[in-house]
């Protein structure tokens, strides 16, 4: 196999559509802006999403299905919420085809007309909030912790798989309380569990931060979000937690009898993570060979190939190794293609980013050994047939581990604090010569007036956006690098996906 | 809690919608045709899902995802195909909103209308196998075993929650192979896994057949069903299995060069089953005290009541009763609430349909036992406390096998062999005192000629039709009931949701 993957270094954006083409992770369809999620890609998705599942289970969440289609009239009912969303959707006016009388094909059957169109839901607070009306009477019915996986459609102009398309798969929390204080509880302990899920299982270091006024989901009183950096020096956000305040509850009347029998609106929130993740994983730990997979959500964790081809004695021995592995509960498979050879497969199972790759061939079975090869490190060692499993299973935590020590070092050390708009715009601005042309600067700290006519400024100057004000920033006086205006603490700015 | 659910025999179709409601399955919603599927809803339709998908998976299907649209033209590419699917569905024919001048809401932007229209899929075989296309080059390409989980939508005039609404969430197969055998069976390995999922999970005995031409799915060489028969004496499809023929790759051009490097065009199947098994469910076990849950797809499988209500001596009693029957991999909840009265939380429990109560009070405790009562059969029975996993984890497989026996001896105490007019329409026609109004009349087992113009005549002039020509049929000439045609075996027939 030729290696087909343009390097970081030559052209970044290729890197990227190289490794979704060859790692079989999506494709193109014939609907624009909606892609494929091919099997490999779509196996990373269930891993991913049964593993946020289970978390939002054991905090007391449950699923539910809410429908795809939004009535029009409901976009407008929160204000802020139609500027935000409104805009670019799928509009669906009819409801019926008919035979084209010249015969050359289906057409739409103008008498079909819909009284009120119906918006393809771009997120579904509108419709929820229209059903939990009927649900809540009283704070007995409070909390209300629901979430939906579904696909959500917003009409993109510009799309690149996995990270902006037009339709995409992701999970939105929908929770009801009956307490501001609860309700904001409840965003930030999502935040906690998407901070945990990209760290632990994306091993993706992850900034916790606040929304500017600017940023901030359209309707929310306040978007909590994590943050991640990206090979290319870009962030890319990971995942929002949105406090509602009353805003949708007021828009759809849901109110309740609190304890004292006093009728409130209710307190919400809302919070999702999309298909984007694996866009954001694909760019926090591939390399120049293809795919890099952190092992706890890799669908193939060990692949085992016969050297140089499958053969009894080789079969034999693998069966017992994966035996073995899967008493561990680590998923294994054995390349069982005779056509392909050796070296051929190694290139195709690194592309795939497959964590560990175990070679068995005739000589091995003499000296009764195994080589591992790590696919982060690329480091190849043999190790004795008995020990296998052990020291599999302990490679693959510490092939997990690496990957976040390595992202994390990368973060840290890509980004900068700066104190002038000059330093800024030159982090910016400079291309990096040992990464890609498109080198987006890294994060930067720095003090903003908090205006957001500032943002802006700094946004049209430079392209790059606040991506938060992290969590744990520092109080600490300062000047504004654009307007010298005092500023109270750090945010985070970057240029962005 | 009043008795809310009305009686089987005074209002079938109302007593389906008191279940729904009272087992908090579902809900309407704002969108015409649309339903939200509550929690309790939802957590079936989970564990159905989980239990198909790994079926699905140990046979060697893997999952992706299609574009949730489908350019208007694909439809008209398979002839049949778009007579079947092309008149009723949703139609997106813009892509933005704007403000309206008037300043009262949003309005449709005419300048946002699309080149072609996309209409949401009412199922996914044209843009798949456009898809494919880029897909399948050599033999080595196939087989290609892909199965889908999503939403659908089919614009219905007459709902009905779970059983037809506009959208649905379905699982849809869709596989391609290198000759027309491997295809034929394919379709039939599906419809053994909707088989088993049907009699071992549902408890829900089912016919395995052959649909007629009339009743074949559009665009298929041979549709293969499984049929169930509800309380009410009709029929409810569960499954259907496709085998494609070569249609759909010629419709959209899927050609690969076999192992003789001749060209040739792909085998297809495709095959599903939907949120409508929830309905099937409903309808095959509940009674007029609510739903009835077979054990291994209930999300609770055991309810734990504390009597008169909680306290810390039953809650540690509770608990280690808990432990016990998780050990054993038993889904068991612990009824917390101390504000309802026992015979309330019995009733509630019984209406949601959890398989097993477990009753403590302090006699039992003082006693050391605790009261277990089956929800299929209403016994009861005074349980040592040492013995209660071993009993609970036996009486859940009893009650699984119970309701299976139950439904069978029902559906085979209601299939009659039927050898005339008079007497087929008769069945259909008379009500049966000790059941609704709405009697079906059952399966009716009877010989046909084989002419779409009778099979139309029969449903005509008694609204049945026919489920199936079943796959175990024995050879038996016999005279049309209609014509007295010859025929060469019996058809089923009922009356039809």
């Amino acid at each position: 196999m030729a290696k087909e993957i343009t390097n970081r270094t030559e052209n970044y954006s290729q890197w990227y559509l190289d490794i979704v083409k060859k790692a079989d992770l999506a494709d193109n369809s014939a609907v624009r802006g909606c892609m494929v999620i091919k099997p490999n890609g779509y196996a990373l998705w269930e891993n991913m999403r049964d593993q946020l599942d289970r978390m939002f289970k054991e905090t007391g969440h449950v699923n539910a299905y809410f429908p795809l289609f939004i009535p029009k009239s409901f976009l407008s009912r929160e204000a802020q919420h139609v500027e935000g969303f409104a805009k670019e959707c799928a509009v669906v006016t009819h409801h019926r085809l008919m035979n084209d009388p010249d015969g050359s094909g289906v057409i739409v059957d103008p008498s079909s007309k819909l009284e009120e169109e119906l918006i393809v839901r771009p997120t579904s607070e509108t419709i929820i909030w229209d059903t939990y009306r009927g649900w809540i009477q009283s704070y007995r019915d409070l909390p209300l912790l629901i979430n939906q996986w579904a696909n959500v459609v917003r009409w993109e102009l510009r799309v690149r798989q996995f990270l902006r398309t037009a339709e995409f798969l992701w999970q939105e929390g929908h929770t009801a309380h009956a307490t501001k204080a609860e309700a904001v509880a409840e965003t930030l302990s999502i935040l906690d569990i998407y901070t945990r899920f990209a760290e632990e299982y994306m091993a993706m270091p992850v900034i916790r931060g606040i929304k500017t006024a600017n940023e901030r989901f359209a309707g929310a009183e306040e978007t909590y979000c994590i943050e991640a950096l990206m090979q290319d020096g870009k962030a890319l956000q990971a995942g929002t937690s949105h406090f509602l305040g009353q805003n949708f509850a007021k828009a759809f009347d849901v109110k309740f009898l609190n304890e004292n029998n006093i009728e409130e609106y209710v307190w919400a929130t809302s919070w999702g993570v999309s298909t984007r993740l694996i866009g954001a994983l694909i760019m926090a730990h591939s390399d120049d060979d293809g795919m890099v997979i952190p092992p706890k959500l890799a669908a193939t964790q060990v692949i085992i190939v016969p050297i140089p081809k499958p053969s009894p004695e080789i079969g034999e021995a693998a069966d017992k190794v994966m035996k073995a592995l899967r008493a561990k509960g680590i998923r294994v498979k054995y390349d069982l293609d005779d056509k392909k050879r050796p070296g051929f497969k190694f290139a195709e199972h690194e592309m795939k980013g497959i964590p560990v790759r175990l070679g068995i061939g005739m000589r091995d079975l003499e000296n009764g050994q195994v080589e591992v090869a790590r696919r982060d490190t690329k480091e190849k060692k043999s190790v004795p047939f008995d020990g296998v499993a052990d020291y599999v299973a302990q490679l693959l935590d510490d092939i997990q581990q690496n990957l976040f020590d390595r992202a994390r070092l990368f973060r840290d050390t890509h980004t900068t604090k700066v104190d002038n708009f000059d330093d800024f715009r030159s982090l910016i601005e400079t291309p990096r010569p040992e990464l890609s042309e498109s080198w987006g600067g890294g994060f930067i700290s720095a003090h903003w007036d908090g205006t957001t006519e500032t943002e802006l400024k700094i946004k049209e100057l430079t392209k790059a956006t606040i991506r938060c004000i992290p969590l744990d920033a520092e109080k600490e006086a300062g000047q504004c690098i654009l307007t010298g205006k005092p500023s109270q603490g750090r945010v985070l700015f970057a240029k962005a996906y």
